[in-house]
Protein backbone atom coordinates (compact mmCIF):
# COMPACT_ATOMS: atom_id res chain seq x y z
CA UNK A 1 0.00 0.00 0.00
CA UNK A 2 1.10 3.76 -0.82
CA UNK A 3 2.48 5.84 2.14
CA UNK A 4 0.76 8.33 3.67
CA UNK A 5 2.93 11.48 4.57
CA UNK A 6 0.99 12.90 7.90
CA UNK A 7 1.60 16.77 9.02
CA UNK A 8 -0.07 19.14 11.26
CA UNK A 9 -0.82 22.79 11.22
CA UNK A 10 -2.04 24.96 13.66
CA UNK A 11 -5.22 27.39 11.95
CA UNK A 12 -3.67 31.32 12.62
CA UNK A 13 -6.47 34.19 13.47
CA UNK A 14 -5.19 36.05 9.67
CA UNK A 15 -6.37 32.73 8.38
CA UNK A 16 -9.85 33.64 9.91
CA UNK A 17 -12.90 35.75 8.44
CA UNK A 18 -16.07 37.66 9.36
CA UNK A 19 -17.65 34.43 9.48
CA UNK A 20 -15.75 33.06 12.26
CA UNK A 21 -14.07 30.57 10.57
CA UNK A 22 -11.12 29.78 8.50
CA UNK A 23 -11.76 31.45 5.29
CA UNK A 24 -11.75 28.44 2.11
CA UNK A 25 -8.62 30.00 -0.10
CA UNK A 26 -6.47 29.10 2.82
CA UNK A 27 -6.85 25.89 2.32
CA UNK A 28 -4.72 25.76 -1.05
CA UNK A 29 -2.13 27.10 0.88
CA UNK A 30 -2.04 24.67 3.59
CA UNK A 31 -1.90 21.67 0.46
CA UNK A 32 0.93 23.29 -0.60
CA UNK A 33 2.63 23.75 2.94
CA UNK A 34 1.89 19.63 2.86
CA UNK A 35 3.56 19.19 -0.30
CA UNK A 36 6.71 20.67 0.72
CA UNK A 37 6.68 19.54 3.76
CA UNK A 38 6.40 15.91 2.28
CA UNK A 39 9.22 17.00 0.01
CA UNK A 40 11.21 18.24 2.66
CA UNK A 41 10.67 15.15 4.53
CA UNK A 42 13.03 13.32 1.85
CA UNK A 43 15.56 16.07 1.91
CA UNK A 44 13.89 17.92 -1.45
CA UNK A 45 12.88 20.92 -2.07
CA UNK A 46 10.17 22.19 -4.56
CA UNK A 47 13.08 24.63 -5.74
CA UNK A 48 15.63 22.17 -6.68
CA UNK A 49 18.50 24.34 -7.75
CA UNK A 50 20.71 22.56 -10.47
CA UNK A 51 24.65 22.80 -11.32
CA UNK A 52 24.23 24.69 -14.71
CA UNK A 53 22.16 27.53 -12.76
CA UNK A 54 19.08 26.52 -13.69
CA UNK A 55 16.22 25.51 -11.20
CA UNK A 56 13.81 22.24 -11.04
CA UNK A 57 9.97 23.46 -9.84
CA UNK A 58 6.48 22.05 -9.54
CA UNK A 59 4.43 24.54 -10.89
CA UNK A 60 0.31 24.03 -9.98
CA UNK A 61 -1.68 22.78 -13.11
CA UNK A 62 -5.25 22.19 -10.97
CA UNK A 63 -6.00 22.23 -7.41
CA UNK A 64 -9.38 21.50 -6.10
CA UNK A 65 -10.75 21.37 -2.51
CA UNK A 66 -14.36 20.30 -1.11
CA UNK A 67 -15.21 21.45 2.24
CA UNK A 68 -17.29 19.50 4.52
CA UNK A 69 -17.25 21.53 7.96
CA UNK A 70 -15.80 24.51 9.55
CA UNK A 71 -12.06 25.21 10.96
CA UNK A 72 -11.71 27.57 13.68
CA UNK A 73 -8.73 29.95 15.30
CA UNK A 74 -6.84 27.89 16.76
CA UNK A 75 -7.92 24.31 15.78
CA UNK A 76 -4.95 21.99 15.40
CA UNK A 77 -5.65 19.97 12.19
CA UNK A 78 -3.81 16.71 10.64
CA UNK A 79 -2.90 17.14 7.08
CA UNK A 80 -2.71 13.45 5.12
CA UNK A 81 -0.73 13.59 2.02
CA UNK A 82 -1.09 10.89 -0.59
CA UNK A 83 0.39 10.86 -3.86
CA UNK A 84 -2.42 9.06 -5.76
CA UNK A 85 -0.69 9.34 -9.10
CA UNK A 86 2.96 9.54 -10.65
CA UNK A 87 2.73 10.62 -14.12
CA UNK A 88 5.82 11.04 -16.86
CA UNK A 89 6.14 14.24 -15.87
CA UNK A 90 3.41 14.79 -13.18
CA UNK A 91 2.37 14.05 -9.92
CA UNK A 92 -1.10 13.90 -8.02
CA UNK A 93 -1.54 14.05 -4.88
CA UNK A 94 -4.94 14.08 -2.69
CA UNK A 95 -4.99 16.11 0.44
CA UNK A 96 -7.18 15.63 3.42
CA UNK A 97 -7.36 17.63 6.62
CA UNK A 98 -9.07 16.41 9.90
CA UNK A 99 -9.66 17.45 13.22
CA UNK A 100 -10.23 14.63 15.25
CA UNK A 101 -12.60 12.53 13.66
CA UNK A 102 -14.09 14.96 11.79
CA UNK A 103 -12.82 15.68 8.45
CA UNK A 104 -12.97 19.46 7.31
CA UNK A 105 -11.76 19.18 3.75
CA UNK A 106 -10.15 16.87 0.98
CA UNK A 107 -8.55 18.67 -1.81
CA UNK A 108 -6.59 17.33 -4.70
CA UNK A 109 -3.37 19.45 -6.61
CA UNK A 110 -1.88 18.35 -9.67
CA UNK A 111 1.80 19.31 -10.37
CA UNK A 112 4.00 18.90 -13.15
CA UNK A 113 8.05 18.74 -13.31
CA UNK A 114 9.20 21.97 -15.12
CA UNK A 115 12.70 23.10 -15.51
CA UNK A 116 13.15 27.16 -15.06
CA UNK A 117 15.86 28.77 -17.24
CA UNK A 118 16.76 32.60 -16.55
CA UNK A 119 14.50 34.77 -19.25
CA UNK A 120 12.81 31.47 -20.30
CA UNK A 121 9.04 30.07 -20.01
CA UNK A 122 9.00 26.97 -18.32
CA UNK A 123 9.85 24.05 -19.94
CA UNK A 124 7.96 20.40 -18.83
CA UNK A 125 10.46 18.12 -18.76
CA UNK A 126 10.57 14.29 -17.47
CA UNK A 127 10.33 13.76 -13.85
CA UNK A 128 14.13 14.53 -12.74
CA UNK A 129 15.54 11.31 -11.42
CA UNK A 130 16.41 12.62 -7.82
CA UNK A 131 12.84 13.16 -7.07
CA UNK A 132 11.57 9.86 -8.64
CA UNK A 133 13.87 7.76 -6.84
CA UNK A 134 12.41 9.01 -3.40
CA UNK A 135 8.33 9.72 -4.61
CA UNK A 136 8.78 6.34 -6.02
CA UNK A 137 8.63 4.38 -2.57
CA UNK A 138 5.31 6.64 -1.71
CA UNK A 139 3.55 5.27 -4.71
CA UNK A 140 2.37 1.58 -4.93
CA UNK A 141 1.78 1.01 -8.91
CA UNK A 142 -0.17 -1.79 -7.87
CA UNK A 143 -2.68 0.42 -6.65
CA UNK A 144 -2.78 1.93 -10.15
CA UNK A 145 -3.47 5.92 -10.89
CA UNK A 146 -6.08 6.65 -9.13
CA UNK B 1 -28.50 33.14 -23.19
CA UNK B 2 -26.89 33.54 -19.90
CA UNK B 3 -25.54 36.45 -19.14
CA UNK B 4 -22.11 36.99 -18.10
CA UNK B 5 -20.33 39.21 -15.46
CA UNK B 6 -17.44 41.05 -16.02
CA UNK B 7 -14.50 42.61 -14.07
CA UNK B 8 -10.98 43.47 -13.56
CA UNK B 9 -8.55 43.12 -11.16
CA UNK B 10 -5.09 44.18 -11.03
CA UNK B 11 -1.75 41.57 -10.14
CA UNK B 12 -0.38 43.35 -7.15
CA UNK B 13 3.26 42.43 -5.66
CA UNK B 14 2.51 40.70 -2.41
CA UNK B 15 0.22 38.44 -5.08
CA UNK B 16 3.60 36.79 -6.61
CA UNK B 17 5.94 34.39 -5.74
CA UNK B 18 9.75 33.58 -5.74
CA UNK B 19 8.88 31.99 -9.19
CA UNK B 20 8.13 35.67 -10.51
CA UNK B 21 4.35 34.81 -11.29
CA UNK B 22 1.23 35.20 -9.28
CA UNK B 23 0.95 32.57 -6.61
CA UNK B 24 -1.99 29.85 -6.84
CA UNK B 25 -3.32 30.23 -4.03
CA UNK B 26 -4.51 34.16 -4.82
CA UNK B 27 -7.06 32.61 -8.25
CA UNK B 28 -9.55 31.56 -5.08
CA UNK B 29 -9.85 34.88 -3.40
CA UNK B 30 -10.19 36.35 -6.86
CA UNK B 31 -12.68 34.03 -7.78
CA UNK B 32 -14.54 35.25 -4.54
CA UNK B 33 -14.15 38.86 -5.25
CA UNK B 34 -15.90 38.41 -8.52
CA UNK B 35 -18.35 36.55 -7.16
CA UNK B 36 -18.91 39.31 -4.54
CA UNK B 37 -18.79 42.43 -7.43
CA UNK B 38 -21.11 39.97 -9.24
CA UNK B 39 -23.72 40.26 -5.56
CA UNK B 40 -22.75 43.85 -5.66
CA UNK B 41 -23.84 44.85 -9.46
CA UNK B 42 -27.40 43.16 -8.15
CA UNK B 43 -27.41 45.39 -5.10
CA UNK B 44 -27.24 42.67 -2.82
CA UNK B 45 -23.99 41.68 -0.20
CA UNK B 46 -22.94 37.89 -0.02
CA UNK B 47 -23.69 38.86 3.53
CA UNK B 48 -26.85 40.01 4.13
CA UNK B 49 -28.10 40.81 7.95
CA UNK B 50 -31.76 40.24 8.49
CA UNK B 51 -34.55 41.89 10.42
CA UNK B 52 -34.31 39.05 12.98
CA UNK B 53 -30.79 39.30 13.82
CA UNK B 54 -29.67 36.56 11.88
CA UNK B 55 -27.44 36.44 8.63
CA UNK B 56 -27.51 35.18 5.01
CA UNK B 57 -24.59 34.06 3.83
CA UNK B 58 -23.04 31.93 0.98
CA UNK B 59 -20.32 29.53 2.49
CA UNK B 60 -18.53 27.27 -0.29
CA UNK B 61 -18.69 23.74 -0.84
CA UNK B 62 -16.14 23.17 -3.49
CA UNK B 63 -13.54 25.40 -5.25
CA UNK B 64 -11.33 24.21 -8.19
CA UNK B 65 -8.87 26.18 -10.82
CA UNK B 66 -6.81 24.93 -13.92
CA UNK B 67 -4.10 26.93 -14.38
CA UNK B 68 -2.87 27.61 -18.58
CA UNK B 69 -0.42 30.54 -17.88
CA UNK B 70 1.37 32.43 -15.43
CA UNK B 71 0.34 35.76 -14.73
CA UNK B 72 2.87 38.56 -13.59
CA UNK B 73 3.45 41.70 -11.73
CA UNK B 74 0.88 44.71 -12.82
CA UNK B 75 -1.31 42.19 -15.00
CA UNK B 76 -4.21 43.53 -15.60
CA UNK B 77 -6.91 40.64 -15.80
CA UNK B 78 -10.08 40.21 -17.33
CA UNK B 79 -12.27 38.11 -15.06
CA UNK B 80 -15.49 36.53 -16.57
CA UNK B 81 -18.09 35.10 -14.26
CA UNK B 82 -20.93 32.55 -15.75
CA UNK B 83 -23.75 31.14 -13.15
CA UNK B 84 -23.81 27.90 -14.32
CA UNK B 85 -26.06 26.01 -12.06
CA UNK B 86 -28.93 27.49 -9.59
CA UNK B 87 -30.37 24.62 -7.43
CA UNK B 88 -32.87 24.60 -4.80
CA UNK B 89 -29.82 25.78 -2.47
CA UNK B 90 -26.78 26.34 -4.42
CA UNK B 91 -25.91 28.53 -7.02
CA UNK B 92 -22.15 26.99 -9.21
CA UNK B 93 -19.77 29.67 -10.94
CA UNK B 94 -18.02 29.16 -13.82
CA UNK B 95 -15.23 31.79 -14.02
CA UNK B 96 -12.09 32.62 -16.31
CA UNK B 97 -9.34 34.75 -15.84
CA UNK B 98 -7.83 36.25 -19.05
CA UNK B 99 -4.80 39.11 -20.12
CA UNK B 100 -5.66 39.89 -23.50
CA UNK B 101 -6.06 37.06 -25.61
CA UNK B 102 -4.96 34.76 -23.28
CA UNK B 103 -7.02 32.47 -21.44
CA UNK B 104 -4.46 32.20 -18.03
CA UNK B 105 -7.35 29.90 -15.70
CA UNK B 106 -10.68 29.22 -15.14
CA UNK B 107 -12.08 27.75 -12.06
CA UNK B 108 -15.74 26.46 -10.31
CA UNK B 109 -16.93 27.85 -7.21
CA UNK B 110 -20.04 25.70 -5.69
CA UNK B 111 -21.94 27.86 -3.41
CA UNK B 112 -24.71 26.97 -0.77
CA UNK B 113 -27.15 29.20 0.94
CA UNK B 114 -27.41 29.48 4.18
CA UNK B 115 -28.59 31.13 7.53
CA UNK B 116 -26.10 31.97 10.22
CA UNK B 117 -27.93 32.81 13.57
CA UNK B 118 -25.71 33.39 16.90
CA UNK B 119 -23.95 30.85 18.67
CA UNK B 120 -25.81 28.00 15.98
CA UNK B 121 -24.58 25.47 13.35
CA UNK B 122 -25.21 26.77 9.98
CA UNK B 123 -28.01 25.81 8.30
CA UNK B 124 -28.54 25.68 4.37
CA UNK B 125 -31.96 27.07 3.27
CA UNK B 126 -33.96 27.68 0.30
CA UNK B 127 -32.24 30.30 -2.06
CA UNK B 128 -33.67 33.47 -0.28
CA UNK B 129 -36.10 35.44 -2.35
CA UNK B 130 -34.27 38.85 -2.32
CA UNK B 131 -31.30 36.65 -4.07
CA UNK B 132 -33.51 34.59 -6.86
CA UNK B 133 -35.41 37.03 -8.55
CA UNK B 134 -32.14 39.07 -9.09
CA UNK B 135 -29.93 35.80 -9.81
CA UNK B 136 -32.32 34.28 -12.14
CA UNK B 137 -32.17 36.63 -14.81
CA UNK B 138 -28.32 36.26 -15.17
CA UNK B 139 -29.35 32.13 -15.60
CA UNK B 140 -31.22 31.19 -18.77
CA UNK B 141 -32.68 27.55 -17.39
CA UNK B 142 -33.04 26.77 -21.33
CA UNK B 143 -29.26 25.85 -21.13
CA UNK B 144 -30.12 23.60 -18.64
CA UNK B 145 -28.06 23.30 -15.59
CA UNK B 146 -24.28 22.32 -16.71
CA UNK C 1 14.65 40.07 34.22
CA UNK C 2 11.77 39.85 32.21
CA UNK C 3 11.49 36.76 30.55
CA UNK C 4 11.47 35.84 26.69
CA UNK C 5 9.00 33.67 25.34
CA UNK C 6 10.80 32.19 21.99
CA UNK C 7 8.63 29.92 18.81
CA UNK C 8 10.25 28.84 15.06
CA UNK C 9 8.46 29.20 12.31
CA UNK C 10 9.25 28.28 8.41
CA UNK C 11 8.94 30.52 5.58
CA UNK C 12 6.59 29.16 3.24
CA UNK C 13 6.68 29.58 -0.60
CA UNK C 14 3.57 31.65 -0.42
CA UNK C 15 4.86 34.11 1.89
CA UNK C 16 7.61 35.11 -1.08
CA UNK C 17 7.44 37.39 -3.48
CA UNK C 18 9.09 38.08 -7.53
CA UNK C 19 12.19 39.44 -5.83
CA UNK C 20 13.09 36.09 -3.79
CA UNK C 21 12.56 36.64 -0.31
CA UNK C 22 9.82 36.73 2.06
CA UNK C 23 6.84 39.41 1.88
CA UNK C 24 7.81 42.40 4.11
CA UNK C 25 3.63 42.41 4.72
CA UNK C 26 3.82 38.32 6.20
CA UNK C 27 5.97 39.89 9.39
CA UNK C 28 3.56 41.03 10.79
CA UNK C 29 1.27 38.05 10.52
CA UNK C 30 4.27 36.59 11.99
CA UNK C 31 4.42 38.78 14.87
CA UNK C 32 0.25 38.06 15.77
CA UNK C 33 1.47 34.36 15.48
CA UNK C 34 3.99 34.50 17.89
CA UNK C 35 2.00 36.59 20.38
CA UNK C 36 -0.88 34.14 20.37
CA UNK C 37 1.77 31.56 20.83
CA UNK C 38 2.57 33.38 23.92
CA UNK C 39 -1.09 33.39 24.97
CA UNK C 40 -1.70 29.48 24.06
CA UNK C 41 1.75 29.12 26.18
CA UNK C 42 0.12 30.97 29.42
CA UNK C 43 -3.35 28.61 28.78
CA UNK C 44 -4.63 31.76 27.65
CA UNK C 45 -6.83 32.48 24.10
CA UNK C 46 -6.45 36.07 22.11
CA UNK C 47 -10.14 35.53 22.06
CA UNK C 48 -11.58 34.66 25.46
CA UNK C 49 -15.47 34.02 25.27
CA UNK C 50 -17.11 34.90 28.80
CA UNK C 51 -19.65 33.48 30.92
CA UNK C 52 -22.18 36.50 29.97
CA UNK C 53 -21.39 36.12 25.88
CA UNK C 54 -19.12 38.91 25.56
CA UNK C 55 -15.70 38.44 24.01
CA UNK C 56 -12.80 39.81 26.13
CA UNK C 57 -10.05 40.60 22.57
CA UNK C 58 -6.81 42.38 22.00
CA UNK C 59 -7.38 44.83 19.09
CA UNK C 60 -4.03 46.37 17.50
CA UNK C 61 -3.73 49.83 18.37
CA UNK C 62 0.08 49.74 16.15
CA UNK C 63 2.75 47.89 14.69
CA UNK C 64 5.92 48.97 13.55
CA UNK C 65 8.82 46.49 11.68
CA UNK C 66 12.62 47.45 10.29
CA UNK C 67 13.71 44.56 8.14
CA UNK C 68 17.53 44.47 8.31
CA UNK C 69 18.53 41.14 6.11
CA UNK C 70 15.93 39.21 3.64
CA UNK C 71 14.41 35.99 4.70
CA UNK C 72 14.35 33.04 2.16
CA UNK C 73 11.68 30.33 1.51
CA UNK C 74 12.28 27.41 3.80
CA UNK C 75 14.21 29.22 6.33
CA UNK C 76 13.69 28.51 10.21
CA UNK C 77 13.03 31.64 12.21
CA UNK C 78 13.28 31.68 15.51
CA UNK C 79 11.24 34.48 16.94
CA UNK C 80 11.84 36.33 20.02
CA UNK C 81 8.81 37.97 21.96
CA UNK C 82 9.24 40.23 24.94
CA UNK C 83 6.48 41.78 26.84
CA UNK C 84 8.15 45.84 27.03
CA UNK C 85 5.32 47.05 28.45
CA UNK C 86 2.42 46.76 30.79
CA UNK C 87 -0.33 49.56 30.96
CA UNK C 88 -3.39 49.41 32.89
CA UNK C 89 -5.17 48.67 29.65
CA UNK C 90 -2.19 48.05 26.77
CA UNK C 91 0.66 45.56 26.58
CA UNK C 92 3.51 46.77 23.88
CA UNK C 93 5.54 43.93 22.62
CA UNK C 94 9.03 43.87 20.63
CA UNK C 95 9.70 41.06 18.27
CA UNK C 96 12.79 39.56 16.98
CA UNK C 97 13.55 37.35 13.72
CA UNK C 98 16.41 35.89 13.69
CA UNK C 99 18.22 32.99 11.29
CA UNK C 100 20.81 31.94 13.02
CA UNK C 101 23.11 34.18 14.31
CA UNK C 102 21.58 36.89 12.09
CA UNK C 103 18.62 39.28 13.00
CA UNK C 104 16.44 39.54 10.13
CA UNK C 105 13.86 42.23 11.14
CA UNK C 106 12.84 43.65 14.61
CA UNK C 107 8.93 45.13 15.40
CA UNK C 108 6.66 46.36 18.17
CA UNK C 109 3.07 45.79 18.45
CA UNK C 110 0.69 47.64 21.17
CA UNK C 111 -2.55 45.77 21.91
CA UNK C 112 -5.37 47.15 23.92
CA UNK C 113 -7.58 44.88 26.04
CA UNK C 114 -11.33 45.01 24.78
CA UNK C 115 -14.92 43.78 25.18
CA UNK C 116 -16.51 42.87 22.34
CA UNK C 117 -20.53 42.59 23.11
CA UNK C 118 -22.44 41.81 19.62
CA UNK C 119 -23.62 44.39 18.29
CA UNK C 120 -21.80 47.02 20.26
CA UNK C 121 -18.45 48.63 19.35
CA UNK C 122 -15.37 47.59 21.08
CA UNK C 123 -14.48 48.92 24.67
CA UNK C 124 -11.36 49.54 26.06
CA UNK C 125 -11.42 47.79 29.67
CA UNK C 126 -8.66 47.33 32.28
CA UNK C 127 -6.50 44.79 31.78
CA UNK C 128 -8.81 41.37 32.70
CA UNK C 129 -7.38 39.54 35.92
CA UNK C 130 -7.32 36.10 34.00
CA UNK C 131 -4.32 37.51 31.82
CA UNK C 132 -2.92 40.19 34.40
CA UNK C 133 -1.92 37.65 36.92
CA UNK C 134 -0.02 35.24 33.83
CA UNK C 135 1.13 38.19 32.26
CA UNK C 136 3.06 39.64 35.50
CA UNK C 137 5.29 37.25 35.81
CA UNK C 138 6.55 37.50 32.04
CA UNK C 139 7.50 41.22 32.71
CA UNK C 140 9.90 42.93 35.40
CA UNK C 141 8.10 45.81 36.42
CA UNK C 142 11.69 46.84 37.76
CA UNK C 143 13.08 47.36 34.52
CA UNK C 144 10.52 50.26 34.12
CA UNK C 145 8.41 50.19 31.61
CA UNK C 146 10.65 50.65 28.26
CA UNK D 1 3.04 72.66 -1.07
CA UNK D 2 3.50 68.62 -1.91
CA UNK D 3 1.35 66.98 -4.13
CA UNK D 4 -0.77 64.36 -3.01
CA UNK D 5 -1.56 61.09 -4.46
CA UNK D 6 -4.90 59.34 -4.10
CA UNK D 7 -6.26 55.78 -4.53
CA UNK D 8 -9.36 53.80 -3.33
CA UNK D 9 -9.68 50.54 -2.43
CA UNK D 10 -12.39 48.58 -1.50
CA UNK D 11 -12.31 45.76 1.66
CA UNK D 12 -12.08 42.57 0.16
CA UNK D 13 -14.38 39.72 2.73
CA UNK D 14 -10.64 37.43 2.87
CA UNK D 15 -9.21 40.52 4.23
CA UNK D 16 -11.88 40.28 7.44
CA UNK D 17 -10.71 37.89 10.43
CA UNK D 18 -13.15 36.84 12.72
CA UNK D 19 -13.42 39.78 14.45
CA UNK D 20 -15.52 41.27 11.86
CA UNK D 21 -12.83 43.90 10.89
CA UNK D 22 -10.23 44.07 8.31
CA UNK D 23 -7.14 41.99 9.71
CA UNK D 24 -4.62 44.74 10.25
CA UNK D 25 -1.74 42.67 8.46
CA UNK D 26 -3.54 43.84 5.13
CA UNK D 27 -3.16 48.07 5.99
CA UNK D 28 0.47 47.12 4.92
CA UNK D 29 0.09 45.46 1.64
CA UNK D 30 -2.57 48.28 1.09
CA UNK D 31 0.29 50.92 1.97
CA UNK D 32 2.39 48.77 -0.66
CA UNK D 33 -0.34 48.87 -3.43
CA UNK D 34 -1.09 52.10 -3.27
CA UNK D 35 2.59 53.22 -3.91
CA UNK D 36 2.76 50.92 -6.65
CA UNK D 37 -0.33 52.71 -7.79
CA UNK D 38 1.36 56.08 -6.91
CA UNK D 39 4.73 54.55 -9.35
CA UNK D 40 2.17 53.87 -12.19
CA UNK D 41 0.80 57.24 -12.29
CA UNK D 42 4.44 58.10 -12.88
CA UNK D 43 4.90 55.92 -15.73
CA UNK D 44 7.60 53.85 -13.50
CA UNK D 45 7.22 50.16 -12.06
CA UNK D 46 8.46 49.52 -8.38
CA UNK D 47 10.41 46.53 -10.64
CA UNK D 48 12.19 48.72 -13.47
CA UNK D 49 14.47 46.07 -15.69
CA UNK D 50 17.58 47.92 -16.99
CA UNK D 51 18.98 47.23 -20.37
CA UNK D 52 22.20 45.30 -18.31
CA UNK D 53 19.42 42.57 -16.85
CA UNK D 54 19.73 44.21 -13.85
CA UNK D 55 16.58 45.46 -11.92
CA UNK D 56 15.61 48.81 -9.84
CA UNK D 57 13.67 47.90 -6.77
CA UNK D 58 12.72 49.42 -3.67
CA UNK D 59 12.94 47.31 -0.73
CA UNK D 60 11.04 48.19 2.38
CA UNK D 61 13.24 49.37 5.29
CA UNK D 62 10.89 49.64 7.86
CA UNK D 63 6.94 50.27 8.12
CA UNK D 64 4.68 50.71 10.46
CA UNK D 65 0.85 51.89 11.02
CA UNK D 66 -1.40 53.08 13.53
CA UNK D 67 -5.20 51.60 13.70
CA UNK D 68 -8.00 54.07 14.52
CA UNK D 69 -11.35 52.78 13.98
CA UNK D 70 -12.18 49.38 12.31
CA UNK D 71 -12.74 48.81 8.75
CA UNK D 72 -15.72 46.83 7.65
CA UNK D 73 -16.36 44.37 4.64
CA UNK D 74 -17.34 46.24 0.81
CA UNK D 75 -16.42 49.02 2.76
CA UNK D 76 -14.52 51.69 -0.05
CA UNK D 77 -11.59 52.98 1.41
CA UNK D 78 -9.81 56.49 -0.03
CA UNK D 79 -5.91 55.68 0.55
CA UNK D 80 -4.20 59.40 0.92
CA UNK D 81 -0.21 59.20 -0.09
CA UNK D 82 2.52 61.67 0.26
CA UNK D 83 6.13 61.42 -0.07
CA UNK D 84 7.36 63.28 2.68
CA UNK D 85 11.32 62.35 2.85
CA UNK D 86 13.40 62.16 -0.70
CA UNK D 87 17.07 60.94 1.15
CA UNK D 88 19.99 59.77 -1.52
CA UNK D 89 18.88 57.03 -1.53
CA UNK D 90 15.88 56.33 -0.15
CA UNK D 91 12.12 57.72 0.00
CA UNK D 92 9.77 57.84 2.50
CA UNK D 93 5.84 57.78 2.92
CA UNK D 94 2.52 58.92 4.38
CA UNK D 95 -0.53 56.62 3.86
CA UNK D 96 -3.74 57.80 5.16
CA UNK D 97 -7.10 55.84 5.02
CA UNK D 98 -10.56 57.62 5.16
CA UNK D 99 -13.94 56.49 4.81
CA UNK D 100 -15.92 59.40 4.26
CA UNK D 101 -14.75 61.30 6.69
CA UNK D 102 -13.39 59.24 9.62
CA UNK D 103 -9.50 58.37 9.55
CA UNK D 104 -9.05 54.70 9.66
CA UNK D 105 -5.51 53.99 9.97
CA UNK D 106 -2.44 55.97 8.89
CA UNK D 107 0.99 54.35 8.60
CA UNK D 108 4.52 55.34 7.49
CA UNK D 109 6.64 53.25 4.90
CA UNK D 110 10.28 53.57 4.27
CA UNK D 111 12.11 52.29 1.28
CA UNK D 112 15.31 52.22 -0.10
CA UNK D 113 16.98 52.02 -4.06
CA UNK D 114 18.48 49.48 -4.50
CA UNK D 115 19.90 47.37 -7.59
CA UNK D 116 19.32 43.78 -7.55
CA UNK D 117 21.76 41.32 -10.35
CA UNK D 118 21.26 37.39 -10.76
CA UNK D 119 23.01 36.13 -7.63
CA UNK D 120 23.84 38.78 -6.06
CA UNK D 121 22.65 40.82 -2.90
CA UNK D 122 20.87 43.55 -3.71
CA UNK D 123 22.97 46.73 -3.48
CA UNK D 124 21.27 50.05 -2.60
CA UNK D 125 22.20 53.19 -5.23
CA UNK D 126 21.43 56.72 -5.50
CA UNK D 127 17.57 57.51 -6.33
CA UNK D 128 18.31 56.50 -10.43
CA UNK D 129 17.57 59.31 -12.93
CA UNK D 130 14.19 58.14 -13.85
CA UNK D 131 12.51 58.28 -10.65
CA UNK D 132 14.07 60.92 -9.38
CA UNK D 133 12.79 63.26 -12.15
CA UNK D 134 9.42 62.43 -11.86
CA UNK D 135 9.15 61.93 -8.33
CA UNK D 136 10.32 65.32 -7.29
CA UNK D 137 7.52 67.11 -8.69
CA UNK D 138 5.38 64.91 -5.71
CA UNK D 139 7.82 66.41 -3.06
CA UNK D 140 8.63 70.20 -1.65
CA UNK D 141 12.06 70.32 -0.25
CA UNK D 142 10.49 73.86 0.96
CA UNK D 143 8.73 71.63 3.27
CA UNK D 144 11.53 70.01 4.73
CA UNK D 145 12.00 66.17 5.01
CA UNK D 146 9.50 65.42 8.45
Amino acid sequence: MAAQFITTLRVEFADTDMAGIIHFANYYRYMEEAEHAFFRSLDLSIMQPQPDGSVIGWPRVSASCSFEAPAYFEDLLEVRLNVVRKGVKSLNYEIEFWRGETRLAHGRLKTVCCICRAGQPLESIVIAGEYADKIVEWFDPAEGNL
